[in-house]
């Protein structure tokens, strides 16, 4: 791959956001900041840096009008501190308003093309990952998830959608790929811009809360949304980018690529106890060095842990990283404490999950029912 | 495209059929002739002339064994001369044996791709296209029929495939395409292998009847059914290829692309005769020269309306054949013959088709819970 491309099916994490305004067009969201009346952490904290057309969605919110939520997770496994960010974010949009509807596409047919997994395997995966984005918050009454590949009107947009890019605009915003990925990129297209078929209640803001590296989905999904307006009328998708959280290995975002490095909602207490402990940081060499110099929050993935989703409030995780880079804070206690409220939310969040498995099933019955009701 | 490529997509005939076995490795139909009880007028006038392990077919008849004839046909208007000689295919290779099913896929993503049809447009023209092949004699007890845009189970298996095929083999069989096309062509594999899914009965001798331009699908569909065999245990589709019908212009294979220079089924008898009356033929540019050189029969496309259609029976396919190459048969004679029975086909048919209609729509209907029942 080009250095200069993102990359969504990659491990790397992205070394330079304020590169992605200037080359990519990606816009700060920090101008927006003020039209929130409650902005969630990754708001407040940053997380989320920069965006598309964000303001066509606030628009909606603001004029009591429907806009849509839409995102879709690879079924690869239970959800981890990575894909809970995507999920929070919907959670979140979802909230602002009354109007705003959720679809969660589960990325089956990505997960099959990108990561070899069976839709037998991934449909007993899905089950779980709608729990977990329920016992997150999500509103299941203003919520359609559906499994990519069960859902012919994805498929018919990702045909119609073939047909109108070339082999070299695939090239130009993924590289030259195997058409297994292109295929599954199309059909991505057919996610972000289902929403807006007039049996689904006709074009409306579409708001796509992705990490930094699946930018290359948005364009692609905006493009398309231009070449078949006339037809279908769309409005541009619009994108809420959060930053990708570093592995505990310190490098590489993430995923479920960097199993080792990864926390996952289930995990054990003791297996994330076991993991946070052996994580990279972004301590010194000796305590001397580290009273003298302080810390490295910056590149410390536990004191990701904080900011990105545990600290108990924006105030915590500026306390945190003060303590840190004046080297009042070691790695050890931070650690410790970390770990804490790790355990704490996993205890609680298995909870939630596991009373919630119903809801889910419900949920997919209910979805899969809706869409089908409203045509092929 | 390259000249020595098979052109699945274009309009060219096929000039030389003899070059098909020594380059693509197509086998002669005429070795296998014996193992015929009653061949049809196709196999007896050397219309199909080309084969894949046909014999695995001949196999399962033999053995009262189950086998399949799978073929799609593109819902891009009425049936027409060319689209007739696959249906007629179809009819005949069922009409084997009671344990032969055929599996007819309305080739609606095709008919997208390839010539821009909305699936609304073409989802009319299917119970139409269905009609046409049951008056041609297809027995509806033992056939599914099915849109390939509303059949997951194509999807599927299309996005399956996808990943076991690479850009340079694709390009290998079909030239530089648009990814639009490539994609159709891995939706045909599917159609192709379908059959064979464990909730349709598993493995069996599959046989798919197609004009011989068609043959880079079967070389993409036996290649995959390799790769796959462990998954699936596929057993490599037979195929067998009819020779391609000219256009009443001369030119080019009779499709839907040479609209004017073809003989639909639906055509009016008038619109038939002004067709035929104005149709290219082999004849010389003098009554003289005909009865002293003879005609040629063989780029003849009114010769190939006696041969591949309307002729009574063999004999007659012989007797207009040395008629008009010794110089006793002229054109215009030839041609009002022709349109007698063209014309006597056109009604009959037209009678049968109509009163068909509401037999093809259960057919499809029955087809859709059949395969919707079998799972996804």
């Amino acid at each position: 791959m080009d250095k200069d491309r993102l990359d969504p099916w990659g491990t790397s994490t992205v070394k330079d956001y304020s590169r992605l305004r200037s080359e990519f067009g990606i816009e700060p969201v920090a101008p927006l900041l003020p039209r929130f009346k409650r902005p969630s952490p990754h708001l407040s904290r940053g997380i989320d840096f920069g965006q598309r057309d964000l303001g066509r969605v606030l628009d909606a919110v603001d004029n009591n009008k429907p806009y849509a939520v839409m995102s879709g997770i690879k079924p690869t496994g239970d959800f981890h501190l990575g894909t809970k960010m995507t999920a929070d974010d919907m959670v979140y949009f979802q909230s602002l308003s009354k109007k705003g509807t959720v679809f969660y596409a589960v990325a089956d047919v990505e997960a099959y093309a990108d990561n070899g997994l069976s839709f037998e395997e991934t449909s007993k995966i899905a089950t779980r990952n709608v729990a977990d984005i329920l016992a997150l918050g999500l509103d299941p009454d203003r919520a359609v998830v559906y499994l990519q590949s069960e859902e012919l009107k994805v498929m018919r947009l990702g045909i119609v959608f073939s047909k109108g890019v070339t082999n070299n605009m695939l090239r130009a915003i993924y590289g030259e790929r195997q058409i297994g990925l292109y295929m599954a990129a199309l059909f991505q297209a057919g996610d972000i811009l289902m929403p807006q078929l007039p049996e689904l209640g006709g074009p409306k803001p579409v708001l796509v809360p992705v990490g930094a590296d699946q930018d290359p989905h948005i364009r692609l999904a905006r493009d398309l949304a231009a070449r078949y307006r006339e037809e279908y009328g769309f409005i541009p998708p619009s994108s809420v980018y959060h930053r990708l959280m570093l592995s505990l290995s310190g490098s590489d975002k993430m995923s479920k690529r960097t199993e080792g490095s990864l926390l996952k909602l289930d995990d054990l207490p003791r297996e994330a106890t076991r993991k946070i402990s052996t994580a990279f940081t972004g301590g010194r060499d000796t305590v001397e060095e580290q009273r003298r110099l302080g810390g490295r929050p910056d590149i410390c993935p536990v004191f990701d842990l904080y900011r990105f989703h545990f600290a108990k409030d924006d105030e915590h995780v500026h306390r945190v990283h003060e303590e840190c880079a004046h080297g009042i804070r070691l790695c050890g206690e931070c650690k410790q404490e970390a770990n804490g409220l790790v355990k704490a939310f996993l205890e609680d969040h298995r909870k939630k999950r596991d009373s919630l498995m119903k809801d889910a099933t419900e949920l997919l019955a209910r979805s899969r029912e809706y869409l089908t009701s409203t045509g092929k």
